[in-house]
């Protein structure tokens, strides 16, 4: 399997997909309105259809798993098991609201295991993407995680409440104010995926957060860890790609004192 | 006074202070490392020297108060009481990490009233403007807070953690985690002055911030509130401008349950 040819391809969706997302934003913030959520759904849809039949026309014989309710399910006999993780907008209420924090994100699997991944910022225009084993890339210059800071104390960290209130309750199972306490500063961006992507390279330090899907992390996933970072689940074991996924995502060196403090009782 | 002179003034050296904001902010994301303190200190001097000097130099009889240190106490027989208060980066702690979410923020002051503000974001080169009783605008259009959301679960709410951690210790003083439980969503993303002119367009639906500084608030204040927003104290009082500030801020529609469910004890 040729991954970089692989994520040129999601890469030439990407775009198309960003194009859409940067000028239905545009119009939401010139009219000064908010978003009809018909609206949303619409260019949900079109930017995760525009992604998949791109996938699907170069690849029929992956399976193809989207945030919009995708499920491609290509399992041939005697071909090996790819799935392509798609979130069409990572950051769907910041667009909604207009808020200039959204992604695109697109992840190949093999097996359970990610092996490549890229995270398309429209906005900024920034497309970071990473293949096992390769390093990771902002626009194509390699990146690492932050190696100056050490303790939570040095480090900007990230969070987000899931939009769903039962799964937003899991806030609960980590000591949330304890971190803020401790850290640098903690910020909410609106956008699991590219706040992994700021944790690969080094805009933030580390990142948690409860209840995400495996299209909001895939990739974020892979970029971080070929940054040099860490990334598991709240208890600091290996994260499995499964159905809902609780991260924590660092620059390796604040990982254990990020994992401790989350779970801390004070 | 001619108040939409003086913001003109005031612009021009909001300017210059954000292409050196921009530049700077830029070198750091090129080079992916972090910034060393002393040149945020530089970037953040600099900045404040520049818009300082500027309205010294057209507005000698004013005081200034500045973010950095600037106290200029210019008051002179006859005169009237004017001061700007200029904060020449609102959101060091994300310019430090390249993250690109910072402001310039200059407001007039005539007694203890905000008269005329400006906040201009020079990432995506938006300026948000307000004289009072003449509306706010961005980029010299109208921009009126979001009139669609009437409930806090409908909205959108922002925050922010103080960089000093005796008074970060204030936000145990309101019931965050009953808000982040009732509204559509939270975000924290770092300069007040950009949150504030966030709810005055409507991205944001309110915002709340303990312990903050004249300079960081005062721009956006007065654009939220001619923008038809409200603001007040975290208890709904009238705000005043003193040396530490607490605002809630919000489109006035939700104004009331806001300032209930931070008070809330459940």
């Amino acid at each position: 399997m040729d991954y970089y040819n692989a994520l040129k391809i999601a890469k030439q969706a990407a775009l198309q997909a960003g194009d859409i997302i940067r000028a239905n934003l545009g119009n939401i913030v010139h009219e000064f309105k908010s978003c009809p959520s018909d609206l949303v759904t619409e260019v949900d849809r079109k930017c995760e259809n525009i992604i998949v039949n791109h996938l699907a026309e170069h690849f029929p014989e992956h399976h193809i798993v989207g945030e919009e309710g995708t499920e491609k399910e290509k399992i041939l006999p005697g071909k090996e098991e790819f799935t392509w993780y798609v979130d069409p907008l990572d950051g769907t209420t910041n667009f909604v609201f207009g808020i200039p924090l959204c992604t695109v994100s697109i992840a190949l699997t093999y097996g359970n295991q990610v092996a490549a991944g890229l995270v398309y910022d429209p906005l900024r225009e920034e497309t970071f993407h990473a293949v096992r084993g390769s390093g990771a890339f902002l626009n194509d210059c390699p990146i690492r995680t932050d190696s100056t800071r050490k303790k939570l104390s040095d480090s900007l960290l990230a969070t987000g409440f899931a939009g769903n209130l039962e799964h937003r309750n899991y806030i609960h199972t980590v000591n949330m104010n304890g971190v803020i306490m401790e850290c640098n500063n903690l910020r909410a961006l609106g956008s699991a995926a590219l706040e992994l992507a700021w944790v690969a390279c080094g805009r933030l330090t580390g990142f948690w957060e409860v209840a995400l899907k495996p299209w909001d992390i895939a990739a974020g996933k892979i970029i971080t860890e070929e940054a040099g970072g860490q990334t598991s689940d709240l208890q600091g074991n290996e994260l499995q790609i499964s159905n809902y996924i609780s991260i924590a995502s660092s620059n390796r060196l604040i990982h254990d004192e990020l994992i401790d403090r989350l779970n801390s009782t004070d």
